[in-house]
């Protein structure tokens, strides 16, 4: 593996800096902001562009030239929309250059690591997973990740050395600006450089974020994110997460480690939290805090423990055939789920939170109980209440976000950097 | 009055459109941005604007052309540092052009309302108060407005047609981008276009907002936002506020009605909060809630009502002098505010809190107990915990909020509304 420490292709420089912008340099330049419209739309007219930004169409074709002579966009054929009868020289439109990198995307965690590959448009070239061991070390969690990319660009047909960056999520509380991980179920140190160790380590440039941020990232880069610039998305998980997007961009609080809504305190002195703290949201409404009540409901006060997921299916099927006990579990985690939607709806007025996650409890969290309760706690303004929507994507959206995490890099990398200058 | 419907200068045109810009909109125009970092400075080289920007020196000779033609900016001469040994012609800097604009604040309340006018570097032309007679229907609150700015143009000896904005601050829920008003204790009526009568009415740009955000305008223009670019503020007073600066400007939420802080729930079915929720933050802190409690420990109860602040006065000095129940009281609400304040620090993660507020009580609140309590409910990420300022401005600072509001609507309306434009 010596041969990957050797100098790499232009497109993934050794001396990588700081991959992800400070958090309040929400300020984009005009090209970044042309390559995101472009991305969003999948294929549009240069007219288009300068209506949707309110720029002039001369300023689009100059910026676009510079894109393309890049190699970010090309031109495409408009998709027709069969009004104009279909003659003459069919519309030009811009598009992503699919081929202009390849990124990696790796989901750890501590039950299954999730891999893919994805080409600038985002199209899958590869995907993989493997069992995960549980908590590493540093050194034992970077040679996990080698062997990943190994195994997942031999699946690409790829030699790692085309790939333009790695995105790496995790689980806990993750500095993504300094790629730091300040505490991870998954790692027994604190405070680890795990973007840096990783860059030394594979070669190429490496960006770090937590679950949560995964997600939005995906939704922002495959999902919602197309159509709308400002959402929110919480997860419920282990723990509860939450990502926000502003303006097409993610924003992870004024110096790198906020929302971490699974931390906000909805009970003073309240329920024990696996971060030591008392009263968190997480502790009512994560799986370890539904797991806390299941022995009482379950009758098994005294007995073997069970494995949390059995456990928690137990209890679940408890409460489909009606067991009142079983079903005061989920009706009162769902209702401090509520206060945390609510406490995120009166703070960021969002037109949409999206609620992320694959288990099959979520059928009650998510009940019309818990929305019903939610919206009695919101601010009472007179207008519509946020959309919620449920979206219960699978393991493959956390190595897509990681993935969504490597394109941002690369278009931050080569868009964000620098700023045009008029004249 | 009659002769306020004319046309006015071009400073103020007919159809003003909206005053602010939507929520998402985070990203500004270059000149712009040079435009406040010389007012946050208040004189500064363009050598030293470029390298804070990280725009060329070109770009920021071309674009301070436009602004000091465009009456922005001017020519000032740089503060010395001494250490050129003060020889040769003075070096140049760029500062602000005062009296470019002069702008109206107008702090609406329930006890007294405060109203200055200054110029556009912020300097005070003139500042007046008068005595508030509680809730009024929105016809008379725009006679009341009338009134306060004919009293103040008249001290500052100037005509009303001189004002390029004017700034509303209430207390309530405000739709700042629409100018509506969803809910305020001032207005008997409910989603008020508050905004779009009082141009009709006096015939110049109004723009209103609310409390909270009136105080970190000021902060953000005439404060600590001179040195730093993120902040969060939380007020208290006849409720909990709070405003945040992102990049040097307010963000109100995805939709603008966001930063209800007063309003999230820390706990479930809690304290019956003015608004008609339970559990909401200010049912514990805000001046009302302590007052429900000082009857008990006063030893008043089914005594006759005493004025708010004559209660919450002799509670203060009864707790001042040991008194056990009275303590409790002030005890609890510090530490549900440190709950509040904790759960910004964990989703905004900011550099700087600042505390605002005027009354008598807050000397226990923000006690060294309060803060310690905060410190343990954020989470622990090694780094250390955000700074908590407390900038107990008076009265005045809600005029120079408001008179900020229209400063920043005058800003944007000129600089914000075209973009620039390369080559």
């Amino acid at each position: 593996m010596d041969d990957l420490t050797e100098p790499l292709a232009e497109s993934a420089p050794q001396g990588f800096g700081p991959l992800i912008a400070p958090m309040s340099d929400v300020q984009r330049p005009l090209r970044q902001q042309i390559f995101e419209r472009v991305r969003a739309s999948g294929a549009i007219s240069r007219a288009q562009v300068a209506k949707d930004l309110g720029i002039s169409p001369a300023s689009v074709t100059t910026l676009t030239s510079d894109l393309i002579e890049a190699g970010f966009l090309t031109e495409v054929a408009a998709p027709r929309d069969g009004q104009d009868g279909s003659r003459g020289r069919p519309p030009v439109a811009l598009g992503v250059r699919a081929d202009a990198f390849a990124v990696c995307g790796i989901k750890l965690s501590d039950r299954e690591h999730g891999v893919v590959i994805l080409d600038f448009a985002g199209r899958e070239l590869a995907a993989t997973c493997a069992p995960a061991a549980g908590t590493e070390t540093l050194d034992e969690t970077l040679s996990t990740l080698d062997r990943l990319i190994e195994d997942v660009c031999s699946r690409a047909g790829i030699d790692r050395r085309d790939l333009s960056a790695l995105g790496v999520g995790l689980p806990g509380f993750v500095d993504a600006p300094s790629g730091r991980v300040v505490w991870s179920p998954l790692l027994p140190e604190r405070d680890v450089a795990l973007a840096a160790a990783a860059e030394a380590r594979l070669g190429l440039p490496v960006a770090i974020d937590n679950d949560a941020n995964l997600v939005a990232l995906a939704e922002l880069w495959f999902g919602v994110g197309r159509r709308i610039a400002d959402f929110a998305v919480v997860t419920i998980e282990h723990g509860v997460g939450m990502g926000l997007v502003l303006n097409h961009r993610l924003y992870r609080g004024a110096r790198g480690l906020g929302m971490e809504l699974g931390h906000t305190k909805v009970q003073l002195d309240g329920a024990l939290c696996r971060c030591g703290q008392r009263g968190c949201l997480e502790a009512y409404v994560a799986d370890y805090a539904l797991a806390r009540e299941a022995a009482v409901a379950l009758g098994r006060i005294g007995q073997p423990a069970l494995p949390l997921s059995q456990l928690l299916g137990t209890l679940h099927a408890r409460a489909k055939d009606g067991d009142a006990a079983a079903r005061s579990i989920f009706h009162r985690a769902g209702r401090f789920l509520a206060v945390g939607l609510a406490n995120v709806v009166n703070l960021f007025d969002p037109e949409l939170v999206i609620l992320a996650g694959e288990r099959m409890r979520y059928d009650f969290l998510y009940a019309d109980d818990t929305l019903s309760e939610m919206n009695r706690l919101i601010l009472e303004t007179g207008r519509t209440a946020p959309r919620i929507e449920v979206h219960a994507w699978g393991d493959q959206l956390w190595g897509y976000g990681a993935a969504a995490l490597a394109l941002s890099t690369v278009t931050e990398r080569h868009l964000g950097a620098a700023r045009e200058e008029p004249a």
